[in-house]
C-alpha cells in the first residue's frame, strides 16, 4: 500500500475516528472542523489543521467528509466547489438514500468525482479489520481509491454504481433496529415487573437473534423465488400465537400498541390466502403497490379517470 | 448415564423428534400418539407403541408430553390422573405462562411431579449438543431427571422453581420475532422494488442482527440499573431518524403502518423527558404501571385518596 493524502471535514464523534484511522495506516491527513478546537488531539497524533474547508480540500486528492448531514456538508462545499472540482469527495455521514442522489447529481454538476459511504459501526470500531463500510457509486473513483479507504476498516464493499446504494443499503437491513429494541425491552419490562433481572435473560435474547439471522438467508430466497410454499414457520401459525402474545403483555403490565399493527400485517397476509405459507409472505402485504390494487376496493372508483 | 425408561405422549413433528432423540440416547421409549399411524416409524426405530395413554404412563416414571397445546394435554391426562400420580410429568409444548401455572396447580393436586419446559429449537435440532431446552419446575424433580432431559439438548437449563418460568422466558425473549421478520421483511420489500435481489441484503441483515445482539446486554444493565444517562444510542438520535425511516418506506412504496407506533413508544420516552438517554429508556414507557403514575398526570389529583 502506497501512503497518499487524505482530507478529513467534520471531526465530531465520526469524522475523529475516521482521521485517527488513516493516521494510523500512515497517510498524510489534513482536517478541518466548523469548532476548530475539536482539531486538536488530531493534530498532536499528527495531522495537519487547515484555517477553512477550501484550504483542507485544496491538500489533498481524496476528501472524505463527515458532517452531520447532505445539508450541512453541501452548505460547507457549496462555496469550495471549484476547488473540489477534479477531486474525490466521499460522504459518510447518514443520511436518507434521496439526498444521496442529489448529492452526487450536484457533484456531477461541478465535476467532483463522487462516492457515497456508511460507516456500519460505532467510532470505536473505525480502523478494525472486521469492521463494515458500504460505498456506492463508480468503480474507476472507487478502484483507485479502495486502498486508502480500507484503512477505515477491513470490510469494505462497493455495492453498485448507483451512488445512493449505500444509503439503500444501510435503510433497508437498519429496518429491523428499532422493531427489535422496542421487542427486546417489552420482554425487559416483563421481566423487570415480575423480579427476573433483564441480564438474566440477555443472553438468551441475543442467541434467539442469532437463531432468527440463520433463517433469514432462506426467507429472502423464498422471496426471491416468489415461492412461500415451504410453510416451516407459516403465517397460520404466528396467527395462532397472536393472542397469547398479547395475553402475555397484557399479564405483565406491558403496553401492546406496537404489537397490534403487526399482528394485523400477519392477519392481512393470511386474509390474501398465505396462511399455509411461509411468513415471509408478509413481504407481499408490505408493498404499498398491493395495496393500491383495485381488487382491495369496493369499488373500482379509485381506477376512474378524475373528472 | 444410566438408561432409564421414559415414555413420551404426541408424537407430531416435535414429539417424534424428542422420542428419537432418546432413543438415539439408549433409553427404552415408549410412545403413544391419538393417530397410532405416526408412531411406525419410532417402532421401527426401537420404540414400544402403547395402545393407550395410561398403557404408555405406566410403562415409565417419567412422561414427556408434547401436544399441541395445555388444553389438549389436559384432556388426555385427565382420564388418566391415577397412574400418573407419583411420576414426573413434562410438558414441552408452546402456550402462555398462566396455562403452565394451571397446568402445575393440577399436576399438584393429583400428587403428579410435574416440570414444564420449553424446545428452543427446531424438531431437526433436538439432540444437539447446542440445543437449548427451557425447564421450570421442582429442583429435585429435575436433578433426576437432568441427566435423561438432556438426551434432548446439551444446552438444557432450569431457570427456577416457579413452574410458568419456561414460559415466562420463550414469551419475554421471542418478543423479538415478530418485530425482527416485519423490519427484515419491510427492507426486503424495498430491495425487491428495487430490483435488487434480497439475497443480496440478507448477509447484511444477518450481520446487523448480530451486532444488535451484542448491544442489548448493555442496554439490559442499563434497565436493571434503572440509569439510562450513558446515552451513545440517545432516544433523541432515534427520534431524528423517524422522518427518513418513514420517508425511505414512502419512496419505495412500503406500508409503514408497523412502523408508526414504535416512533410513537420513542416520542413518548423523549416527551417523558428520556430525550438525551439512552434509547433503553423506552423500557420506562412500555410498562403500564409506569403510565399510571402520578408524576406524570398533570394535577396530583390521582395520589388524593377516593372519596
Ligand atoms: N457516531 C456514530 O456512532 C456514528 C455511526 C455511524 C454513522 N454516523 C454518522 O456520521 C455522521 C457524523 O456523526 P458524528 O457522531 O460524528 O456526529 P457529531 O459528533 O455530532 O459531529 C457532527 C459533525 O458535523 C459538523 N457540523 C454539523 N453541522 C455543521 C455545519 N452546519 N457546518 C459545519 N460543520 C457542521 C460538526 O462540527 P462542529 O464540531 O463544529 O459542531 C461535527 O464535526 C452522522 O451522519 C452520523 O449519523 C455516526
Ligand atoms: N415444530 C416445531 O418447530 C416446534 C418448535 C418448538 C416448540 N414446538 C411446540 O411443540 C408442540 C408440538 O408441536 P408439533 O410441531 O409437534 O405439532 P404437530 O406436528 O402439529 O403435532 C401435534 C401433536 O399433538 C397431538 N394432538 C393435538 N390435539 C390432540 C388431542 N386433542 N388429543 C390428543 N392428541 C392431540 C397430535 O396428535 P395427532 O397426530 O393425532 O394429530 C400430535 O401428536 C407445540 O406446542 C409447538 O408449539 C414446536
Amino acid at each position: 500500500m502506497t501512503h497518499t493524502t487524505v482530507t478529513v471535514l467534520g471531526l465530531g464523534s465520526m469524522g475523529s475516528a475516521l482521521a485517527r484511522a488513516f493516521l494510523a495506516a500512515g497517510h498524510r491527513v489534513t482536517v478541518w472542523n466548523r469548532t476548530p478546537a475539536k482539531a486538536a488531539p488530531l493534530v498532536t497524533a499528527g495531522a495537519r489543521q487547515a484555517a477553512s474547508a477550501g484550504d483542507a480540500i485544496s491538500a489533498s486528492p481524496l476528501v472524505v467528509a463527515c458532517l452531520t448531514g447532505y445539508d450541512e456538508t453541501r452548505r460547507v462545499l457549496g462555496d469550495v466547489t471549484a476547488t473540489l472540482a477534479g477531486r474525490t469527495l466521499v460522504t459518510l455521514n447518514s443520511g436518507p438514500p434521496g439526498a444521496a442522489r442529489e448529492t452526487a447529481a450536484w457533484a456531477a454538476e461541478h465535476g467532483i468525482r463522487f462516492l457515497d459511504g456508511a460507516v456500519k459501526d460505532v467510532p470505536d470500531a473505525v480502523g478494525r479489520a472486521g469492521t463494515l463500510l458500504y460505498y456506492a457509486g463508480d468503480a474507476t473513483t472507487f478502484a483507485e481509491h479502495e486502498a486508502t479507504l480500507r484503512a477505515l476498516g477491513g470490510d469494505t464493499v462497493r455495492l453498485g454504481d448507483e451512488p445512493d446504494l449505500a444509503k439503500f443499503y444501510e435503510s433497508a437491513v437498519g429496518a429491523t433496529l428499532l422493531p427489535v429494541l422496542v421487542g427486546f425491552f417489552a420482554g425487559a419490562a416483563a421481566a423487570r415487573e415480575r423480579g427476573i433481572p433483564v441480564a438474566a435473560l440477555a443472553p438468551y435474547a441475543v442467541r434467539w437473534l442469532r437463531m432468527i439471522g440463520e433463517v433469514l438467508p432462506v426467507f429472502a430466497a423464498e422471496i426471491d423465488a416468489g415461492d412461500y410454499s415451504a410453510g416451516a414457520s407459516s403465517v397460520d401459525l404466528f396467527l395462532a400465537g397472536a393472542d397469547g402474545d398479547l395475553a402475555f403483555l397484557r399479564e405483565s403490565g406491558i403496553d401492546d400498541a406496537w404489537l397490534r399493527p403487526l399482528h394485523d400485517l400477519v392477519r392481512k397476509a393470511a386474509a390474501a390466502g398465505h396462511g399455509e405459507h411461509s411468513i415471509a409472505a408478509l413481504t407481499e402485504v408490505l408493498g404499498a403497490r398491493q395495496e393500491a390494487q383495485p381488487s382491495r376496493c369496493a369499488t373500482a372508483s379509485s381506477v376512474r379517470p378524475a373528472p
